[in-house]
């Protein structure tokens, strides 16, 4: 082999994104933009620029020659050429600059600003596939018009329509309770009584236990590979409680249902997950979302989540929302972390490039393939 | 600019230490110097020496130059050195050699055995500010004699009066009780029955959790940027009770309030930190101490330090108390770490040195300078 | 010094595996020898090889050699060699390329399948003692016909009587309940009551955790070092539950009576571990099983083992079981990232190849001799 096929092929890796929602789709000013480049749901505070951080460096340095700008425009130059470019023409140039292969698409989290699976294969003429997000047809369900009694019935059936098309579903238990739950399915009586109490509440958020260890489970029961978002997010979560270890538990009694998990971002418990995907056959897990907030120090994240794990279980994802800065970067950081640390390995002589090669292609786009069945899907 | 701008810049920087103690003042032998320079408050065990030890083989390595030895002098060697010279003359030395341009001095701890803010100023011809530990002010009302009804009034007035010219307040919370408390306010009247029991009781240390909460809330009203002990410290702490995403709900209720929380140390929780210091606005963090015990690893910690915080959310300190090459190592392997960390960066053409240059002057002057508003003080 | 006195000294040490199971005596086919190398207790999952695995890779890579082929030998080439050779001459040539100078092997797990002491002793030609697995002897005496009355003090017979010419004793309570046990000793009264209930149960396992503190501190009388399974195992662990910082409380109550208390693998808690290790005279720990499970990254958990703790605290082991291959590569990885490590510090100016040199000795070797008192034992 040449000495830089690794490289090159994870260059060109046709990459399964395999967590990402849409990319926004109107101009975005200054304010919008810096807000939407952070976990933080606080306004920017002004003594700051969001521009001053690892995202805001790598956005500079990676996105701007995709953009016709020189490497490291300064913010300003950086938002000017996007607004002159205008949001089309940004999306296009930054969605086939990521090189992403396929996008699996969640469409569950203010799906009215962004693109959806249509949009985004449209705009990157790449297949686009759909994950419903669990706790969002719950809600759906309340706002409808429902019956405590008839609520485990209605929800089942909506998440079933719902996700007919879909290839996976997404929880986000994390942000509502954290993974400390009852591993057990809930009775069908407490979830009726659940229901009540939320219905009578008046509240359109689901965060009782209850309510969400039933979404679980009827996830489990629908039989499609089921993500969690684990561990880092915006200040909604409490970090701690997104442990995945916490899911120990339910993760057993997940296992005999043959029901596929994929922890998402698992930031800063990557470790942990590596460790869940080595003893349990059916945990997988990604370190999305942090690579992007981490910017130059991504490598060592995709270093951290290449040690317990056998590499049929990691994945990659972005977990991109919104600017299209966000999909591109995802991808563009996991190929030059992926490849620098590969490399290290095979020029200490420890690996063989074509091992490393080999899983580059299994971590990048096989291990997504098998778990989604997308051979053959549109 | 020049091939080393970044390491010049680096070195030359006049340093904010934002929480440090004063240098010991008088002679050291070799018992209580090792003793000194460990986190254990237990005797050296006969098997061993504290040398040994990556803070040994650091103060081998760079103080010894700066005592007129050559690097890596033997412990021997080292501490007759340090006899000779004398205990003023070693601060004197090791002071300037630190190269830092103001300190941040909590005064709340064995305040005898140390220089105060003016011996450390008049010392080092830098100055000197006071950083005051609400624990010893209640501690030392109760000592004063007063009685539970009058505890919370008295406590408030003597926290306004000696933090009267200080530029923060610090507590040690983690030390008497630990992160997992009742984050709201507690009542009047829970304070008068907690500070009744304390005073009966004859105990002259406050580790009530009620009184260490009125503690923290009263601090929070003073307004001061408030510096919270995190994570690593002496065996008094129980360290998985110091992980700082245990005061998520805190910082919560106390983000209204306009108050900047300074989370000191964090080691090992600094990836945690940082996830805290992104998405709240008024959270900060360093990760002084464990630099100084990690040694040549301290450049690990700089770069985790360095992943999801804003860089205006980034701060150095030392936490050095007593030899004063605590306060030396402090700012020398921060400077270090900090120099190779960002030339990395720097190199693989990912960031501009220029950005390097500016970040380098953020987080080691310019966050403290804002957040204590140093601009003209004394 | 020469520049690569360093190396070829660890390259040489008689290291002191002080976590050890024995070598595997019978053949091994494919499917025994994948499941035989990963922590999983679950059936290999068709869509995937446990070759493709961090330690998969390092077989092939380090091991090959050993067996006669080329490095990075084929699996299938790899286990035909195997075969070939007959587990006789495999286990002659990995026990002797790991170039270990003493095993200390517990005993408890599953004795029938390995060879015992002086079975690894003859086939390594190097001496071997035994550590007694705390929770087998308790087995061992429910097994053999006890009253709840007499069980206390059978078990502490058994105890003494089984322990007598070992050099350490071994507890699984990380793996039987975790390390959130009240840290007291239990009272008699209490541990009668828990026995009647077990050996009414008819359970062979012990779990209680009445007995399970019983054992422990049944272990700390008896004064040999005491090691504990401490963080990554198999799925029979709960991953957080063996947090060492979790036994803070229990660790306090020890101290006074003088057993050195031995942290086995820790893994993902190396940092936690080197804390333990700093602020308590009487904790040790090593980073063994995570060293051959991480493979590449091995030098990474290395480096995370010499930050806080004194170089007198940290040791080696491999806790290999079964297939000699993980004996072999415990050591060949602890080796090559020691040297790894120790040599970037040298080279940055920081250390001495001295001290280097002097520090892997002691690692290595020195402090387990020290703890375990090896000097002259046969």
């Amino acid at each position: 082999m040449s000495t830089d096929v690794l490289e090159s092929t994870i260059a060109g890796l046709p990459l399964v994104d395999h967590h990402v929602h849409g990319a926004w789709t109107g101009p975005l000013g200054r304010v919008d933009f810096e807000t939407l480049v952070t976990e933080s749901d606080r306004p920017i505070p002004e003594f700051m620029t969001q521009f001053d951080s690892q995202i805001g460096f790598a956005i500079r340095r990676w996105c701007s020659p995709v953009l016709g700008l020189p490497a490291h425009a300064s913010p300003e130059d950086y938002l000017a050429r996007r607004a002159d470019l205008g949001p089309a023409e940004v999306n296009r140039r930054l969605l086939a600059a990521s090189g992403t292969g396929r996008w699996l698409i969640e469409t569950g989290y203010r799906g009215d600003d962004v693109l959806g699976p249509a949009g985004m294969a449209e705009v990157s003429a790449r297949p686009a596939h759909e994950v419903v997000r669990i706790e969002k047809v719950m809600e759906d369900v309340a706002a409808s018009g429902v019956s405590a009694a008839g609520f485990p019935d209605r929800f089942r059936e909506a998440l079933a329509v719902q996700s007919a098309g879909a290839i996976g579903l997404k929880s986000i238990v994390a942000y509502r309770h954290g993974f400390a739950f009852d591993p057990a399915p809930p009775a069908e009586r407490e979830v009726v009584e659940a229901a009540g109490r939320w219905l009578a509440s008046g509240s359109t958020r689901v965060d009782d236990p209850t309510l969400l260890r039933f979404g679980l489970w009827a996830g489990v029961e629908r039989g499609l590979p089921l993500q969690l978002h684990t561990g880092y997010g915006d200040p909604d979560v409490e970090l701690h409680h997104c442990d995945p270890l916490l899911l120990t538990r339910w993760l057993k009694l997940v296992e005999p249902h043959g029901v596929d998990v994929m922890l998402l971002h698992c930031y800063p418990y990557q470790r942990n997950a590596g460790y869940l995907a080595q003893v349990f056959p059916h945990v997988y897990f990604d370190v999305g979302l942090g690579i992007n907030y981490t910017g130059s120090r991504s490598d060592a994240l995709i270093a951290e989540s290449l040690e317990l794990a056998p590499f049929a279980k990691v994945l990659f994802s972005s977990d991109a929302w919104g600017p299209a800065e966000l999909h591109m970067l995802g991808a563009h950081l996991f190929r030059r972390g992926l490849a620098r640390v590969l490399r290290g390995w095979v020029d200490a002589g420890e690996w063989t490039e074509a091992d490393a090669v080999r899983v580059a292609v299994v971590i990048g786009v096989e291990n997504a393939s098998r778990v989604y069945r997308l051979e053959g899907a549109a």
